[in-house]
């Protein structure tokens, strides 16, 4: 056991602090002007597109894909402290293209995908040309529970006629997102596990109607967006399913568990610069004739955040570590702990902050309060914390004690 | 001792419950739709004025103010249950002009003010014609220490001049706000808690600028808005001040008790609200071959937020209680605690709501996320909790034991 | 509704606290002393029944028991604030006649008891002569749920004939305790809930084997003791049978509910108590240059200790006065929320002392580590805290939302 | 980084395992049996001997100690590990000789002892011959706070004369304590961290008075039991002294940081016994028709229990691997985190397995209290939550944010 990061990790870590202090943090608010300019989700803030291609000079591109000629070829225990850094600024992941969906839909291509859905899909999300988004919950089924879903997925000829709604489409609301990949039943006879499909559906095909996008307690996430798309009667070629009838299932399995460490690093990060921003806020403070910092209640909170943290990043590199060494299906229980941990442990930390910056910390001039309700979404996404909760619980009561 | 609401109170009740039935609870999107038509912040939606005189000819108007002959007669004890029901809608209050910070405004005119002032703010404040807003937190200093604030208020002939800057000036966004009350310095040598002043500053003077409304987790709370408003040489009149100088901080603590009780209330019917919405839901959904409502966990939920919900409840009607039968000052340890009590006991609520409504809950679908975003300020207005527990500590350590 | 006790009840309050200061706080260690002095099983400290003597004197004698001619004729309400006082001191309860398991055996003799059983029984139980014991708990299954019972009560010519194993018959280590009231199945083939019976069983009677008294976080809790029993072909007449055949879970139900408010009631005094101290104890000690009760964190367990006890009081007093006017089965959600309330209160509120207190916490030379013990059974006890919770989930699942 | 266990501790985790399936798990009830046949203080049970030699024998005997010709020569992150397992029994730690205070009272001597003090003192507690206390925590001052601590201790002549009391000197019950090392101050002029000297007091000293010995939680923790130890003009050679006059501080901090790790490794290990002893009941019981297992709410005891048992871990061993690699200094944060972190983790998993067991819990059928209540101990003893929690506040303010 050693807890040292690589002399890889270190030096990439490096790299990748230096480029957000160069370029990410000072464009932050640049990128929300440029956002607010025009409509907020008809086009993407120019700087972002500059920032990806500077990203892609430094070498600092693709990071995420592990054991893939594509990606930079870093396992995800490498990964992990770089996706944290990213997760330290909510416009980081895209400028290195490592962002959710992305990212998972990636993934997903490169492992099922054939030939041609490689070249005509993967292709253009590796350049960062275009987006994607991932079509699985549905608004009138719990969907934490897959068997639940109710759009269709029906060969009819060459083609595959597919029909539903579906929402929390996240992506689909940037002009750039051309690509979806849908979730349905082919066949609700199959066993349990096997009626589901996965389908390559481009945005523009006749009967793909996105609805609406929908707020995260009152933040719209423009351009990303989280759509509700009606799916009415859309056609496309069977060539575009993805590994086969009925491998639903089993491919947002596989799905899930990279997707889960990225989104527990980046928790981890944005955890971080909370404790930091707290930090630097209650040293300059006074109230009642003592620096905030003085205070033993602002310094508990200081403390608890500091030990959350450091417990949850730990399990999370555990995990990835697991999933390198013994495989993401040996590591479910631990991909099931971080899911619950990391986005529980952030949104205490994130709300210490809050409540430490005062009525500042609940509006925008910073960026705790959105940052807290992007992540209290990470409780319901992938599956509620209850129901990994009760995964953890049956991996434990079935070892042998 | 006894637990029952008199039989006027009773009868108040169902008058107010069968009000928010038949005119607003099913006006409340329609609300929103009106207010969406235009720039939110540049008219009122027409449902409100005709929802205010709805409640007026019905007599459930400015149910808020004790011991006055400009209200109606009714204790905090009496008004805290009706309080409470109004708080189950965003736009009840109101409807029944018992809405913040127009009553803790009128309940400071009402008090305090000269007979000109009640004249010129008051009445038509009590008439609904204008709202008012209340400009005490400073975005430079930490403002739960009164003795830090820095705008000042200086006597220059017959007349004050005001210079500074406040924020979280709530209501100053809405077109109909035409009064500011402003808390200054006046006299920065004084004993502490005597160097302010509170002042009548007509938002129409010169020098007044309302430089933007503050977002609040991204919501903009219109036509309402917490304004950030920059008073640059603002001169009024010497008979706008308040009581006298140096009775600023005397004002803000009469002012808080019955504010602090009325937050509270409307808190706790929100809270209410959002267990009612949490039974419905989960009794309709199914999971794992389970409906919602039969999973223990989800059982939890509901059983520690009734218990919770209770048990704020009634510390805050001992508050009311003590208010009217010791004074505020007595009660102050009591409004403290219902100060901690109630909005955290909401948070808590709401927040599972959240969690058991799924990707739902985060959404404008239901008004859970901006309930949880609104209610989470209140853990900062009017000091936040760990001022308040500091004081409630206080007062136990003073306690002969 | 309003939150004054009577003048009879505060005539009782200071008549109780006035004997607390003068007999029993005093006498607490003396107690100990007495005790230790021989087998803590054999016999009982004198100062006990001296104690008794001066109570009766004072007509502070049998204030538990509502509705009959036998008791002070209180209500529930009316006797809660006196419960609290009681449960101030470990050897009060006892002193007053007051203690459980006591109380609730009187009151189910008293309610469904023959005149040939509250003759024998009832009235040396009133009059402070013997003591008594519940066996309802059973070694080898959840208890909680009443239908898993298997001790069985058999019918046999003018006898019942008695055969199971029970345990946390509190009290039977007295060696005043004369009689157990014991739970069984007659009948396993009736409805779930009219198979069992209770019955009386002198600890006499050939067959009954007190097999040891088992400790609570290492104390024995003498003279009281909490036996394991085995009741071995224990043979008494047919005329012990408490009721009738089949109704030993209604009595139990209705044994239920008082059994409960004084439990919680004396909670809360006991809670009351260690916040004193605490308070006490912080304000005499200084570490790092401070008294302890500036430091900010110590400040926050005593307000979070006072807001807790305040909402469980007030829970509390509003379960008994439901019962008082609507009847213990209306009150039933109500005595749920409180069951689980009160002792998770108190053990926060303990062990926040205990800590304050240091390493002197956990010792005996305070009384903090034994009340701990000796609450923490509450969460267990009448049952578990989830079952309670799973209680008031269904009932409020129930209202029609 | 990686998180795998060396080979070398591989194999010794299955030897100390085996080792505890074959002679310690089946004579823990063996060795309460032999304590309880005479006096709990007078004698050792004999098995605790000859497991002793057992564990001799099998070269599992001071794996403790780092960096040192006298022990194993495992490193910290090497041992810990082992220390898990031990914690897993309340009797192994004794049996490896890895016991407390012993551990840290050889650390002591083996850095700081003379050659005159190894041999005489360090040689026997190495061969498990004698035991040891430690003597610094005192009943009338806040001990928290080092220069709080008022016992003198005067040079005379060749001599050192002690004064004072102290108590929770831990292990003086044993009748096999022979050594005490007692911290007092030397000079209350000095400088406020070199006021205190460390020195060697045999417990059979003229006027060393063992007072008493304090319970925990109604336990007393024999043969080993919490002394109160008044030491009235105890005279001991000037040769006694440690490592130099004004340096108690220093060594009470250098002893601190493996104590810390070693009491989190085996609280971590009596945690992992708590959840399996969870996990085995809760699949044998049943209630309300279903096995407890299948229900949502133990579900979810057991699945936060294994999260934070694997993050307590994970820190521990972190706080290990930088007292290998950066030293004991460097790891303050670390070490502080874990002292807060451990206990309260195995408190809230334990008591959850207490309220599965129901009232079998509270009692010692099984080893749920005790440990519950031995372990309460940990958030006191080596400095409270409290005081680490402010200590790990300041190191992260101090970080250049």
């Amino acid at each position: 056991m050693n807890f040292e990061y690589t002399e890889k990790v270190q030096e990439l870590q490096h790299r990748l602090e230096a480029f957000m202090e160069e370029y990410i943090y000072p464009n932050e608010s640049m990128y929300e002007e440029q956002l607010n300019k025009e409509d907020r989700f008809s086009t993407v803030p120019p700087i972002m597109e500059e920032l990806k291609q500077k990203a892609k000079e430094k070498g600092l591109w693709n990071l995420f894909l592990p054991e893939s000629e594509y990606g930079a070829g870093l396992t995800n225990m490498e990964y992990a402290p770089l996706c944290e850094i990213m997760g330290r600024s909510h416009i980081a992941p895209e400028i290195f293209n490592c962002a959710a969906p992305d990212t998972g839909n990636m993934e997903v291509l490169e492992r099922y995908g054939t030939d041609e859905q490689k070249e005509k899909w993967l292709k253009p999300l590796l350049d960062g040309e275009i987006r994607s988004c991932f079509s699985m919950t549905e608004p009138d089924v719990a969907s934490s529970d897959a068997t639940n879903i109710r759009t269709s997925i029906v060969r009819d000829g060459d083609e595959y006629v597919i029909n539903g709604t579906k929402w929390w489409s996240s992506g689909a609301g940037d002009p750039r997102c051309k690509i979806a990949i849908v979730m349905g039943k082919n066949d609700p006879e199959a066993p349990k596990h096997e009626q589901q499909s996965m389908i390559l559906v481009p945005l523009d095909t006749p009967g793909v109607h996105i609805k609406r996008v929908l707020p995260v307690y009152g933040y719209d996430h423009a351009p990303h967006g989280h759509a509700e798309i009606e799916y009415d009667n859309v056609r496309v070629p069977a060539s575009n399913l993805i590994w086969g009838e009925g491998k639903g299932f089993a491919i947002a399995q596989g799905r899930l568990g990279p997707g889960r460490i990225h989104h527990c690093m980046r928790t981890i990060g944005a955890a971080e610069r909370a404790l930091e921003d707290m930090c630097t806020r209650v040293k300059e403070r006074e109230a009642f004739g003592k620096r905030l910092s003085d205070q033993g209640v602002i310094q508990e909170w200081i403390a608890d955040s500091r030990i959350e943290i450091e417990q949850a990043r730990l399990l999370t590199l555990k995990a990835a570590y697991m999933m390198d060494t013994v495989g993401n299906k040996e590591a479910k229980a631990e991909i099931a702990m971080i899911k619950v941990v990391a986005p529980n442990m952030a949104l205490k930390v994130i709300d210490r902050a809050v409540q430490a910056f005062g009525a500042a910390g609940v509006s925008d001039d910073y960026s705790l309060a959105a940052k807290w309700a992007n992540i209290r979404t990470l409780r319901l996404a992938d599956g509620p914390d209850e129901v990994h909760r009760r995964a953890i619980a049956k991996y434990e009561l079935r070892k042998n004690h």
